[in-house]
């Protein structure tokens, strides 16, 4: 290696004594300097290998691409796009690819041979970028690594004092998991096509490979089907994609190096279904499209064979329409009262001698599997489906815990990891990373049993998202499960990786991703006309909170929600995680760490608390005005009382006062009072303010040592 | 008029009484408390007459359209987006339009007879909208009036205490001129067609109806010619409109009520045309398509009669895709210098006895028109066209000065008013609203002379902008000029209209304009990745400048800008008009106007003073790292001295000092270094700075009864 460059310790530099597609899963080194180590690096995921030089090559309009080795269509395409992504990112005027270059070439790209025409698990996915201060490089086995190497091209690219360019860098990648997926629930609600492809265009961003298309739900069946048409026609309230639509996005995720798993979920979740064929369910009809959230009796018939030759025929035209070699049949959350009030069904459970209605899933999905094998398929299911009798062909979709992700590698079966990474939960970015499918149960397997562990997915259930935010509720926290799945075990530092999430938000935006804008917009709805003071006395409010976490937005609700229910509402519009929280509270931690005596910060966390505290009088007559604000205005004031309790400790830190055990039980009780969630939302800067308080209460090491 | 209404004196009680489309013009009531008359109404523009009531129509899910009376594809086509558009302003799920209506009506829409198919100048356009607490209906003697009352029922719906509502109210409203336009010079830079239509979408919101499409320029021509494929095939570098695309959007703005007036500019501005064509032109070729700005010597030859063969072919072709009964062939700006270098041509000025090259152009002119009359349309040019002897069908478009509008219209030609309107000069909203057709030299015109005046048009040149930031040129203040021309001409408070285009700003965004959200993106790239902090200073820094006025921008540019130069820095990024800077200059005046004696006022300048003071050091890291923000350095530090010297001048005014002529000569020296340009920018807040300054000093009315 020429001098100037240095190697990435800790990242890297096990990694590259061995082979590029066989990753070290062993190192446990720590990463938590790999912000230092790759200093101006925003990327996201992080790459296997990275060997910094301390050049750059300029981007300015001259920017080319030439194509040498095999290419394609797909890889002809993701050049374009790639070029009209650059010109946007950074401005400039480029020329369009395909013109004749005229001097020197900027960046080669060479593909050694073809992919597969419907791409499949495990295809080769790496590739090497090279970035020269002349010129840049990628080259890959197939044209799915240099997509790879493209994107990650264009997130090396920044702004500099001379302009704008890529730093000399060396870069070996290969991903850790071969399926890395986000399935998304376009049957709860439906979402429009062009939200579906603009956060396909997100999972290119940030190299995931299946979009898992949840299809059909007790609120919906959402694909057009020829042989059946009721069931679109009369479960779908007229909102589901034609076939030929389907086409186009599978083409158009193709084009992204992106697999697209459809998911019809049987035997349960299934009352859409039902509307048009009643004949197939378990009791009797009329059915109507379900409005509500939760789990519903409605359940296909095992017992009937029509069922059977229904599903071969569907399956068959789904089989077609649908190229991948997966199929998704869902499996889950039957809760079995459909069966048990028929009693030609009980009476079948006898005559069969199954094991109740666990025995009659199992038979239903013999069945299944079977005749999604016919149609040349694997079937994929969530973990309800897991039995050792069942062929050792399908997928297990892990989502009630890790344990069962394990319990199936044991038994022979393939696993997907979704449990820990559904993103309606709330979840923060940091405890979605935590999660790593071969962490929990999955530590004590066996090598050939890990092998069996594909990845892991993502998942957007959709009873609170529409087309308006499910934007924010995917990004940018999906970023950092994409990195999980993508980078060694050993890249978990959360501070380097909200660092980098953030700067991935900003791009993503140029996808015509929404999850920033559309915030605004629909803080700009709830406020309706308001001066620049109130509106921001809003936004400072809505970026301090979050929505309730987990499954508790129906426990809190005031009225049933339904599948109407506007959206519109504070807790809808707000991101799932507060940035401004989280940075508070990384402050507070700092400030207390430094045993409160550090001035800049005390300062700086005065400053927010003031902020704070004063915002509900800018608020109060947006309060008045708008039913939408109204409902925060209990928040609003709770935001004044946990602000005001900070300051009155950061006082007794910094001048000293009486904060003995009545002082500290009455500052606690209104942090606690605050912390109870008001209008769907939590404040979240309450648990920092407390850790203020126990700091300045008498005894603790803070308070302790002053004067 | 039941009790409970309120009507709103000196807006429209004096109109009443007159017939509803001859709304008086001679009323010069003052309209400066017009936003307290109009309480809770931000409609732009304001309607022709507002009966306010004190009830309210509530808007919910259940809220329904029905058709009475004539009914045609655009009217249930405009009731469809109407739907779409309220639905997305209130978060609220509508029913699709066209569904049986079970329940109450809320909104019935009556039409009296059918419209043009081929729209028309001077069709009816008025409407009458009436809100009740139970319904509303609009009736309107054609789907045109239907369409705007659409637009105003959009404006009324606002956010109370009790869900979305629309007051009780009374409108009957007519437009003050027939012509009421955008120019947008899709040549110089190419505009896409998406970003046109979204234009047009805004144009509709604010009740324009006429798109004047600039398509022909020395630095391109943009439409396909099937007659003379080389003028788009040679003269565009592949960007221009289709036929088909073309059709397309003629469609799209017919079906918003708005006509698509096409221009091609000759005899001069034609550089573009002689590339494929260098035949036509009055010099040698070859000709390439030009890259700068400015005024170009090429123009066609007005002695071949091969060009009047040529142009009766062209303007043949043009005038079936453009139905539009107007035909604009430019006329503007011809230096002459072509005509004058070839003797064959001054020749032919001898031998005709024509005056000089003015001459030239009017011989040119005539047998233009002629050609344009031939294919049954009207010709418009702008103001260099004026001449007493061409037949009075032409209409002459006045940029030069209002001057020519009045000598036109005394002349017998009809006109519309450009000068004033030229958005791409960076005026503020209320420097345009000033101007009225009816002012300046056309207040001596007789009755008979001002019904000459059509109207108006906002011109959107486009040196400086691309589809990425032409929205924010174009919006907000497109809406003030949008006023002038539909409202009465005693509507001109510029208190009320910042306030009512602040809130139409916002709402533009559910159009899809992106002037709010790219100024978030553009800034975004000129940071590169960036902490909050350094964000937001770089945004505080942004809010407080403006570009440079006028055609200044190319005086102070570093190196010539050409149509290939990136639209990247700050100065493409902000608005053109700083609401920051002059809500700070308005709190000023009001300070200064309290004799400097109100404390609150004084605390929230020194906020923003302390603000603007503290910003470049946090800006600093920043102007490390990016080129574009280095770029702006000067500018930030200017911020800082310019804050400095106006909390100096609050000191003094708080708590005294020595404030004699050297220490205003100091400061004053401070505020006109700041107010240099520098990077193009100006600091907007420095006069305002100044008036601090002024007043701190020794012997203002405001220093002088201290104490």
């Amino acid at each position: 290696m020429s001098t100037g460059k240095v190697w990435l310790r800790g990242l890297s530099l096990m990694i590259l004594s061995a082979s590029l597609n066989m990753p070290s899963r062993a190192q446990e080194t720590q990463t938590s300097n790999l912000q230092t180590l790759m200093p101006g690096l925003n990327l996201m995921p992080v790459p296997a290998n990275v060997q910094m030089g301390s050049g750059s090559l300029k981007i300015n309009a001259g920017f080319n691409v030439m194509l040498t080795g095999h290419s394609d269509a797909r890889l002809e395409g993701a050049v374009k796009r790639f070029l009209d992504r650059l010109g946007k990112q950074t401005g400039l005027l480029l020329q369009p690819f395909g013109l004749p270059i005229s001097g020197r070439v900027t960046l080669v790209v060479r593909v050694e041979h073809e992919s597969k025409p419907i791409q499949e698990l495990g295809e080769d996915e790496s590739y090497v970028l090279q970035v020269m201060p002349t010129e840049a490089n990628i080259t890959a086995p197939t044209d799915l690594g240099a997509l790879h190497g493209l994107q990650t091209f264009l997130q090396l690219v920044s702004v500099s004092p001379d302009g704008f360019v890529a730093p000399e860098v060396n870069i070996k990648d290969t991903p850790r998991f071969p399926w890395r997926g986000l399935m998304i629930d376009a049957a709860r609600h439906f979402i429009p096509l062009e939200v579906l492809r603009r956060n396909i265009d997100g999972m290119e961003a940030v190299k995931m490979n299946v979009f898992h298309w949840h299809l059909s739900e007790n609120q919906g069946f959402r694909v057009e089907s020829r042989k059946f048409p009721k069931l679109h026609e009369m479960g779908s309230n007229g909102l589901y994609y034609t076939q030929e639509e389907i086409r186009g996005l599978i083409a158009y995720a193709r084009e992204r190096g992106i697999r697209v798993v459809p998911e019809f979920d049987i035997p349960g979740h299934s009352t859409a279904w039902f509307v048009g064929h009643p004949e197939f369910a378990s009791g009797p009809g009329p059915f109507t499209i379900e409005r509500k959230w939760g789990i519903f009796d409605p359940a296909f018939d095992p017992t009937n064979e029509k069922v059977y030759k229904f599903l071969d025929e569907f399956i068959g035209e789904m089989g077609k329409l649908f190229p991948d070699h997966f199929f998704h049949v869902g499996g889950d959350e039957v809760n079995g009262k459909a069966w048990d009030a028929n009693p030609k069904i009980q009476e079948f459970i006898r005559a069969h001698d199954l094991k109740g209605n666990a025995g009659l899933q199992l038979y239903f999905n013999k069945k299944l599997q079977g005749i999604v094998s016919k149609h040349g398929k694997s079937m994929v299911g969530w973990d309800e489906v897991l039995d050792p009798t069942l062929p050792k062909d399908i997928v297990i979709q892990s989502w009630r815990g890790q344990a069962s992700l394990a319990e199936a590698a044991k038994q022979g079966y393939r696993g997907i990891l979704s449990h820990g990474y559904y993103l309606d939960l709330g979840w923060s970015a940091a405890r979605h990373y935590a999660v790593d499918p071969m962490g929990d149960a999955a530590t004590g397997l066996s090598a050939e049993e890990k092998q069996r562990i594909l990845g892991g997915e993502s998942c957007m259930w959709s009873e609170y998202v529409n087309a308006e935010n499910i934007d924010s509720r995917i990004w940018p926290r999906n970023g950092a499960i994409a990195e999980r799945l993508w980078s060694l075990q050993e890249v978990r530092d959360p501070a380097s990786m909200y660092a980098r999430m953030h700067v991935l938000s900003a791009q993503l935006e140029w996808l015509g991703l929404t999850h920033q804008h559309n915030y605004t917009r629909m803080l700009h709805r709830i406020t309706g006309a308001a001066s620049t003071e109130e509106f921001n006395a809003l936004r400072t409010l809505a970026d301090a909170v979050e929505p309730v976490k987990d499954y508790t937005r129906e426990q809190t609700a005031t009225e049933t929600p339904t599948s109407d229910m506007p959206l519109n509402r504070v807790v809808d519009a707000i991101p799932l995680e507060s940035r401004g929280a989280r940075e508070f509270s990384e402050m507070v931690d700092k400030y207390v760490a430094a045993n409160c005596h550090d001035a800049t910060l005390a300062a700086q966390l005065r400053a927010q608390l003031i902020l704070w505290r004063d915002n509900d009088a800018k608020l109060q007559p947006l309060t008045q005005r708008s039913f939408l604000v109204k409902e925060v205005a209990a928040t609003s004031q709770d935001l004044v009382a946990v602000a005001s309790a900070g300051l009155a400790a950061l006082d007794a830190l910094e001048h000293g006062g009486n904060t003995d055990e009545a002082w500290k039980a009455q500052q606690t009780a209104v942090v606690q009072q605050a912390q109870k969630p008001k209008g769907q939302l939590l404040l979240m800067s309450a648990p920092a303010i407390q850790k203020l308080i126990d700091a300045a209460s008498a005894g603790s090491s803070c308070a302790a040592p002053r004067q």
